[in-house]
């Protein structure tokens, strides 16, 4: 069967429902598009798990504050359309800005509590709830068995595992690793934006989450002292500005001063003008050095 | 075949999903128990709707605040039970607030603007919050085809109407009259709570609503008049204290200073203890004395 691509909503749903109703079970890959290596594996991964398979390309505004970058995030539809046609989807749902938010549109979906009270949802203050909203919406559209989400953007697959349980969402939600380049610059359609000095910059975001992992590793259990030593990298790099670095319970995300159970070291770091953010977990009662 | 009745989501879902699959339609009437004729109306309509009729049963503690009556909010399973039987519901679903506010609960859908500026929004600020939230959830277990909602609770209906559109719920909300007593009174669970001389009383909010609408058929298209009759009215009444009396534009529900197109009139009246609320639709153009 060949891939259909649609824009409209009644299409997207009807075309969804008879699989359903067919019996086949239904993924949904959400996107913003502009896709990379990050993406088509979250796309193979789903591509395996599931007989229909849906891609979303969407660039959501309401998750953009108005000093962000919403209008020159990157777009190309037609190689996401070659890249997305070679991997065997089924269905690309590519909706407008008006086809997705009617006029008097008004509704939001908040993470309240401890999930939205640091990292990203410092700086970037509706965020969550643009991504919570649109993400709904998606899966009230798509009424997708399963939903793969990158763990890159660790903070906002606990948003989306929260609401899809408080909100009885019948979904499983996958979360799918990090996909890193090959200096383990985290794949990002923002790494677009880099120039080659910037490009090489980058990579201390990674370097300073292995460090942090190595202190782990050789028995430091103190936070501040390992945010030290990792700002302390970031900032003896150019073109650099730190947004945040912080060491999370992995499940709660509330901060850790001590690390004496599973926590997330995430940070997120300017670039010149590119704001990137990267993660890795780790289990002290488990290190595998 | 007899009605069931569950409290797990799990069970709940398992029957309505069976239903669905089998290609029945599934309709669903949300209640918080203590049925009277205006709920009956509610699934008498849905009765006659739909394959499959569910009525859901729960107090949901995040639409009430602290100083609310969340703790003495009538209850009668077993009366409700014989109700529904009667009526020939197929399934109750009445889960405790445990089964529905697992530990960690987060999650809210907040519908901004218009819809909840005025009316009941201002002394209740958390109210619509916590029903739009509950009635989503509701919605994801379910999965019906059609929900009922009375018309007492305009307020509510729009703003349910607004979410459905806005989170691309694929559920029909169907808007069912209000109910009244022989004296107008509308009905409501909370009536319960009068005793026999503020029933009495009561009935002034109905009588100042019809009054509001006599003065529109006679002419009159001047809000702030229209309102300060119906204030003089309900003041001049024992027992009662204004909560806000309205005249908003139907749809949209913002406040008219003058009628020139659909209305909404709106009241909330305390009698002693206990508050009520009424409404009527009146449309200038289309008048019928």
């Amino acid at each position: 069967m060949s891939m259909q691509v649609v824009q409209s909503i009644v299409d997207a749903r009807s075309v969804c429902r008879l699989q359903k109703c067919q019996g086949n079970n239904v993924g949904l890959v959400p996107t913003m598009g502009f896709l990379h290596e990050g993406h088509m594996s979250l796309v193979r991964r789903a591509r395996s798990d599931n007989d229909f398979l849906v891609v979303s390309i969407f660039v959501n505004p309401t998750q953009f504050s108005p000093s962000e970058d919403f209008g020159t995030y990157p777009r190309n539809f037609e190689q996401d359309r070659r890249l997305l046609v070679d991997e065997g989807v089924d269905l690309i749902f590519c909706p407008s800005t008006e086809e997705m938010y009617c006029s008097g549109s008004s509704t939001f979906i908040e993470v309240t509590g401890q999930l939205t009270a640091n990292l990203c949802a410092v700086s970037r203050p509706h965020f969550f709830r643009g991504v919570a909203s649109v993400v709904a919406k998606l899966f009230n559209i798509i009424n997708p068995h399963r939903a793969y989400f990158g763990r890159k953007d660790a903070q906002q697959l606990a948003v989306i595992k929260r609401m899809v349980q408080d909100l009885n969402f019948d979904i499983e939600i996958v979360p799918v690793p990090i996909v890193r380049d090959f200096d383990g610059l985290a794949k990002s359609s923002r790494n677009a934006y880099l120039n080659p000095d910037q490009r090489k910059s980058s990579t201390v975001l990674f370097r300073a989450l292995q460090h942090a992992e190595m202190l782990i590793i050789d028995g430091e259990r103190n936070s501040s002292r390992i945010l030290a030593e990792m700002e302390r990298m970031i900032q003896a790099t150019e073109y650099t500005r730190i947004d945040y670095t912080n060491i999370v319970c992995a499940s709660s995300f509330e901060p850790q001063g001590y690390i004496n159970s599973e926590v997330l070291i995430a940070a997120a770091v300017w670039v010149a003008s590119t704001r990137l953010i990267d993660n890795i977990q780790i289990d002290p009662d488990n290190l595998t050095p």
